[in-house]
């Protein structure tokens, strides 16, 4: 199988080294960004990779090509996903597939028709941490779910120029930690409520966003759920998860830079979280390609489908309204704004 | 000086072995429960308890006695409180003081006309561990504070019979947290909002309280705290507070058994936290009694007063109406309610 | 049961301090000490001591107390062990008996005809940590014991003046975790090799002693046992045992002054170990008078007998000449100099 | 520059993948293996490897390629060693460089006469804990080293078949913790004593080997060390160092599998150190063959030399003698014996 990828950043040179190092049977046959750079086109030729475009149209009308990876900028992925999906190749989209309810309903029909896999790159469910601790809750090893608290702070704040189009700190990063709510419960969130604000800079505030964020969510079932996010930690890259059920709880803990403690008359000392999130995600972002190409292989349906990109996207603006109006906001009341029978 | 203990249970006889061992210059006189044991007649005796009293009154009615500690029910808490204070005694008593705003706010209006000291029970203050957290918080170790976060769960549920009269969840156990929140932050909460269920038995539903709860909170600063409840953690007592700030973090970890860490094919295996609150807070029963003594000597105020003993209930109060009426409740809504400026 | 205290400084207070607290049915009838504080007098009175002596003899004489705690200097352990037999007391003597195995094996004789109890105060056996450790591993959690290891550790060294009359760094310091390794294994040392080094303070070098060793010791079974001490360890009193097995491994790791955990741009910073040996051991302190207080009202045998107060002192007399002839020494060699059969 | 990998099993393919993904500038060219599966010859081809010999000697003669990855069987090292440095090719070669220091002392002398690079794979060097923790100790963090101990145990013993072969315990798995020693200390080892035992399985016992180890060392410096092997840990492969001094202690800990944690009511779970020595040294390899690569760029000299390679066979050949005569070996015995000047 011959693979295209379009946008080619950070994140496609990830993947696309995923996909050399360890998915047998794959060939990366071209690579598509505008603005590519010269040191990306000699990785491309040491790597065997034939071609190189600034025009990703000519991936799609490849023929040879069976699969097409969106790693291009957030405004970009609901176009191309969509003529991707209409030129018949298998998807593998960042996240999110759009900030609108209306594209990513769009891309949810279209794949009803066309026969090609769709996955979204929610990476974390791969990360082993969380990926195993998902897998014992689900096999009952805490009991029954009652309280499931996710932790997520980055490291530092992106520049305001990238807040103003991000879509807010909800639809932006707050989207993965939603995702993992669904992942980790098995379950739908039904209510959300939010208490925010402006602390670590005044110039997100003045962008029209917030930094710093209690979201506290519902499920299905009853159980409860919070979210606590801030734009920056100070140490780092904070990124835990605590499943407490009838049975006991199960935490995820940081990774930390090294093992090494240092014990003086100060204290004792161990490092920090791993800072970055490439390294940080490193072991998640392998693992969701080998898993997308498996399922390719396999012809099942994707671990991460467009449902799960849908429902984020209306948690977080569920999460949006709560803050605006001060007051909890079902899910249903979104879905019923958009014509969603939930 | 001499001290008066009234109702002599647990908590009672606690104190007053932290009296007879770390204060100097206090003798305990006089003990008084309507249903003390022979075991604590014996213990009395052994260490020179002069009287044994079946009513209370007798100490008020003591002349030689400075001091009066009340542990017995919660019910009585605002009438030997009031008598106590009326006949000139400095009073410890222990939380809460009442679950009436009326009655806490006439022990306040009383204490402004005796000349003499009360002091509120809320133990987890004098922790080491959380007195430490608190006193990095205020140092500014770790900026100012953005999220503050308070995990609190027993190790299982009280009797029905007890919830039943308990006042409920928020202002039997929270309370404490309610507390923590204010002594953490140094600040006063603003709003609470409460998502809330019963998970861990049903017949604590039947008798009209939750069992689990996410309490989010807004200070006056705008800083944020969240507070999560259970009525029953599998593994023990777990009690974490977790202050994030603009420069940093501050954990304060549950105290665990033992220290020993035991490693087989399966994992490693670590103890669980200490179970039994008597356990978990012994160093902060005898610290509390130790600083209680030591403001009556230096006639300074004292840690935790009684309007300490008002706010929490205050906010006890907003969490119960967001709960029924699920929205975000000031608390200055609960104070107008009670004619209480804010 | 009556208990009379010969020697009153720190460590004779907290025994009498656990007796009165911890011990039902024992009285603390009188105290010893040629030196006593004014304020250990206050104490004495407060806590009803009824006699205050200089003698220790006055004590010995009292046919009403049945018990005593020897708590004086070293050197004066073993006179006084002797003449309180004679007087037919039972006996908790201070770790160690005496420097002198003619001596020990003097008391040991004297035991065989006297029908009083006697212990050896190695308050570490009942430290909750090890002993828990112990337990585990005696109930073949870990398999066969291969390996173990005990890092014991000083805050900081003593003046050079008890170094001088210390009986050298293994009888004083390490006698303890020769001991341990006793307890933790259920077996004997067969053989020891000691590298050894003056590196915390020249002054003890030329006071005949070292600060620093690593012994090697072989047990009976073929188990291996290691060491390390240090005079001065700049982050407290480090005091850690890990037991190696066919099965698993179990470690028991230091207390820390309390649970805080501060995460900065800078690590993540945990408090240091107790520092203060009566801080770290004061549970243990409790323990092992509240089990001798048992032995000799149930009249079995103590946890710690005479031969454990042996054992570890041919043990260091090994350690000794290993160091001094640099090669392995075998306790057997030690015993036949001294005409023990082991 | 072009590379030639000489043996291609496990080790080779994982430095052969270090080289294409890491090492800019650098081809990997040919490899040489007489029992190479059909799986590697895909995978070379696949990867651009353009010549699969079975016979190394053609790998010798090109001329193109300039260095030489030595990962053939141990008993080849040392003929591989030479024949490539007489060849002109910069070499790598897996530890350890022959069992014979004889074969070392000739691979040396050739060193000196042929100017090419030599580095051995003591890859635990490069790993990212052991290295910073020797870079603190370096830095003088902790003052002056005093004691120095490692733990060192693998997940399960070889076969019998290969501890046959394997030049003993020592020089085959304890080797690279007397490296350790060297590495973490920046110093010579002068004096060793051994106490070892057959603890794991009788079998080794009887081909000649022991498999469990206390490892006493005494540097130049008057600094001790201490390692402990087993050649089973029910638990997985443990390897920590401890690095103590005169201002305090910096520890290396075990990675664990992943940083979940699991509380119940039997205990707090963490997950098992990783198991196999691939995935918990990935990381170090891969650094091990980056540094060599830059050595070779920059014409300076490696990172652990044949020197480097020398010195833990002579400490190993003490240890064995140590254990047989049952007395501590000097170093400067095992190197007079070889006319070595220390």
């Amino acid at each position: 199988m011959k693979v295209g990828i379009i946008g080619f950043g950070r994140i496609g040179k990830v993947h696309a080294e995923s996909l050399i190092r360890y998915a047998s049977g794959i060939e990366v046959k071209a690579i598509a960004d505008p603005f590519i750079s010269e040191e990306s086109k000699l990785w491309a030729k040491a790597n065997g990779v034939k071609e190189v475009y600034s025009d990703y149209e000519k991936i799609l009308a490849d023929k040879e090509i069976d699969i097409v990876l969106i790693c291009c900028p957030t405004d970009q992925h609901f176009i191309v996903s969509k003529k991707a999906i209409l030129s018949g190749k298998h998807v593998f989209c960042e996240k999110p597939v759009s900030h609108s309810v209306e594209e990513i309903l769009e891309i949810k029909k279209l794949l009803e028709k066309y026969n090609v896999l769709y996955q979204v790159g929610f990476n974390r469910r791969f990360d082993k941490n969380f990926a195993t601790l998902k897998e014992k809750v689900a096999s009952g090893m805490i009991g029954d779910l009652h309280i499931l608290k996710i932790t997520s702070r980055d490291p530092a704040p992106p520049p305001i120029s990238y807040v103003k189009v991000s879509g807010g700190m909800f639809l932006d990063m707050t989207i993965h930690d939603f995702d993992m709510v669904r992942f980790v419960s098995g379950e739908e969130v039904e209510e959300v409520f939010v208490f925010g604000g402006v602390m670590v800079d005044e110039e997100i505030g003045k962008a029209g966003d917030i930094d710093t964020a209690i979201i506290s969510l519902k499920l299905k079932s009853g159980a409860l759920a919070v979210i606590d996010n801030s734009r920056e930690a100070a140490y780092g890259y904070d990124q835990r998860v605590e499943a407490f059920g009838s049975k006991g709880q199960i935490i995820a803990k940081n990774e930390l830079e090294n093992t090494t403690v240092i014990a003086t008359k100060d204290g004792i000392l161990s490092r920090t979280p791993k800072y970055f999130f490439l390294e940080r995600y490193m072991q998640a972002y392998t693992e969701e390609i080998k898993q997308f190409v498996e399922s390719i292989k396999s012809k099942s349906c994707t671990v991460c489908g467009v449902d799960d990109g849908l429902k984020p996207v209306l948690i977080g603006l569920a999460a949006k309204k709560s803050l605006k109006e001060n007051r909890p906001v079902k899910i249903a009341e979104i879905e019923k704004e958009y014509g969603i029978k939930s």
